[in-house]
């Protein structure tokens, strides 16, 4: 699943291999230079976080057409069959220069540029752009939730609504990746070693006689990992048993590790069983709190002086709900030496390889970007694009997840504060070299 | 990829692991039903359409934990020794009541029941969720662009924009299901053996020294199967260069498929596009369309007056952008021999096991449903469930996707045009039987 698995060349619009199929007939070969990167902000978007690069990485490295592939091709009718025993050898070559997972960027700037011959260039489109586009939109509404919580644990719930299966793997990896605790998908777990949480639905609940019941023979079976859901029925009533089932087993030494709070008002409900608990002399145990979570309600609900240790995030998170889709392109910018661009209205492209520049303050913080040619120098700033394959190999080991997370956090923290608000759109400054201007002047 | 893999008992919510746990634990094993439906109405929506079930069957069927994944729970040092070999020798055995795929359906209905032991019907939950919701949610999507369409065909563009791998699959199947003709997702053609439609993009067209070359190479490759793209500079120099191309094939005896827009006022351009054909003497000449289309722009496309043949339709739909989830729940409404709810604000349910009635008018049209227990008899209706696994075997073979595709056309023909209504929010009439009524005062 994702990171595992083979997706294969077929994965791809049906016109990226009728293109190929033209530009072999017609023998156009020549080095392409295709550069990925998000058109424009959806709504309530300041900056995107960079992912999926490392499944693209063992995607191109393993790029070929099995026999079978070449079957289905032949079949349709539409492929002569030189152009068949062309794919049938073909492998990626190329290089790619990209952004490491985890790198903070902004609309215009390319993430990922592929230089190959065009037709192995064209043909990785689909895939590249459906990766990179959900894996950095996932990463960039994740970091708006770590943001909104104010260093409090956030944990994956999404599974079950997420858009089928890989998207349920990527959204626990882009999560993870930008500072969530832990994720309640279990085979996200064993593949990328994410911590996995999760103790009890409602269905637990109404499987005993009582909720008291309930709780007690959870508590036999995971002594030390406790978490009640005690909103089944009546949410102050299920504080009360929760902490009833606290207090025994306080006396055989063992507590529960919290309750949760799935349903209602969770500013008067968290204030409330915060209360119940207390009294109880059970300050240790902690409120976690799920149910339509986003960053916005993460936001209100901690500004109202809700009394929540760790909130369980889902739906709206897992699907960016309010953005569910990155205006993602991939353009060829260079062909056969040349700089290319299209004109087409409101989807003008910019020629040419390029670079993008960060400047930074004196205190490190990001001060403003330049996009630039790939060959620009500019002073005092950090080129963001890495070249992570040569001649179709891999030239760099992708990181471990742990390490993208440790490294996106310090990142996350150069961002300036006005460009994290989650309330207002405000536009971190990116221009365009003075070379890479004259570039399009010239076409 | 999606139908053809086995996705594995893993891909689940944590919880869905401990809770069995801890019914293992204490002996906890009695038969119980769950029921899975649709909560509400996202924004927008007046129906829902049924799909996911052959996956649901073949997963189902295929249950187990293999030794790798048994190792990994093992890992996670919370789960005792015999818990993991009961979990080993673990099948589904039992009974599945299920709507067909296509079946047009509303909220609070169920749209599948299990009944099994416990823990069985439990640890599916998540993988029922996430396959049912979003493969009915993108049917239900598409459904509307159908009717938006007024018969003008519609192709499946979404792939570069789905969340994800196994969303692009589902999205051409669900799509097609519904009535699209095409998808440009060649992984989709070869597994579900749904048309693969596609031809050039601006890449190609700047790929030449001119547009008009790349149109000219473009017909040599495909003399049978060309649409030119004509938005890559300008779109009307494009369209006469396009007919300049079409007519020098024309003298060699073919003709050029058609044209496609991909940017700009698409109701202007295609009219003065149409009339630069139509000046040429190229009537036969037919114009695509795409670029940002759902049902919401098609209609209004089709009611300015616009001259397009057919429609590209990729991210709004791939994604269900208006909609993005649907909130698709899966209780337990009976256990151990009684019936079962939860109470939760906002959230409660319906206990016991159910049937959905259709009512008909005397012309076939759908007058209104009504929700009963599972043994309920309804005068004059038609129940929507049927039995499609017992013992944990299928009893029912899943139907050929074309079959599922002519049903569905047969269906939405009976669906009231006021419910098929894009722009108005109408409520199809949903009762419950007295017997369930009374079920429910009961507990």
């Amino acid at each position: 699943m994702t990171a595992k698995k083979r997706i294969g060349p077929l994965f791809t619009d049906l016109y990226e291999l009728t293109m190929a199929a033209s530009y072999h007939g017609h023998q156009i070969s020549s080095a392409a230079t295709f550069s990925l990167f998000v058109r424009n902000y959806p709504p309530g978007r300041n900056y995107f976080v960079a992912a999926g690069l490392e499944d693209v990485m063992k995607e191109l490295e393993a790029f070929s057409f099995s026999d079978v592939e070449l079957a289905y091709l032949e079949s349709t009718g539409q492929f002569k069959d030189n152009f068949i025993s062309f794919l049938s050898g073909l492998r990626f070559s190329g290089e790619v220069h990209a952004m490491p997972e985890g790198t903070v960027f902004f609309p215009g700037e390319p993430v990922l540029e592929i230089t190959a011959p065009i037709i192995e260039a064209q043909l990785l489109e689909t895939f590249l752009l459906n990766k990179i586009g959900f894996a950095s939109m996932i990463a960039s509404k994740s970091a708006r939730c770590i943001h909104a919580a104010q260093g409090r644990p956030l944990i994956d719930f999404s599974l079950r609504r997420t858009q089928e299966q890989d998207a349920g793997m990527m959204v626990a990896r882009s999560t993870f990746m930008t500072g969530f605790e832990a994720t309640s998908n279990v085979l996200a777990g064993k593949i990328y070693d994410i911590p996995v949480s999760g103790t009890m639905a409602h269905s637990y609940v109404t499987a005993f006689n009582s909720e008291e019941e309930a709780f007690r023979a959870y508590s036999r079976t995971f002594p030390e990992n406790s978490i009640f859901l005690i909103d089944t029925f009546d949410t102050l009533e299920g504080a009360r048993r929760a902490a009833t089932v606290a207090l025994e087993m306080k006396q055989k030494g063992k507590t529960i590790v919290g309750v949760r709070i799935d349903s209602g008002d969770m500013v008067d409900l968290s204030l409330k069983v915060r209360g119940i608990f207390d009294a109880a002399g059970l300050a240790e145990v902690k409120i976690f709190a799920s149910g339509g979570f986003d960053e916005y309600k993460i936001a209100q609900t901690i500004l109202q002086g809700a009394r929540i240790d760790a909130f369980g995030v889902g739906t709206k998170v897992g699907v960016s709900a309010d953005a569910p889709y990155l205006n993602v392109i991939y353009k060829m910018v260079r062909f056969n030496g040349r700089d290319v661009r299209k004109l087409s209205p409101g989807k003008a492209t910019l020629a040419g390889a390029k670079q993008v520049f960060r400047c930074l303050d004196t205190d490190g913080r990001f001060r403003e970007d330049a996009i630039g040619l790939r060959d620009d120098h500019i002073e005092n700033a950090r080129p963001l694009l890495e070249k992570v394959m040569e001649n179709g190999k891999c030239i760099k080991s992708p990181p471990p997840l742990k390490v993208i997370r440790e490294k996106f956090k310090q990142e996350f923290s150069r961002l300036p504060e006005d460009i994290k608000s989650i309330s207002e759109h405000k536009i971190y400054p990116v221009h365009l070299s003075k070379r890479l201007q004259k570039t399009q002047e010239g076409l």
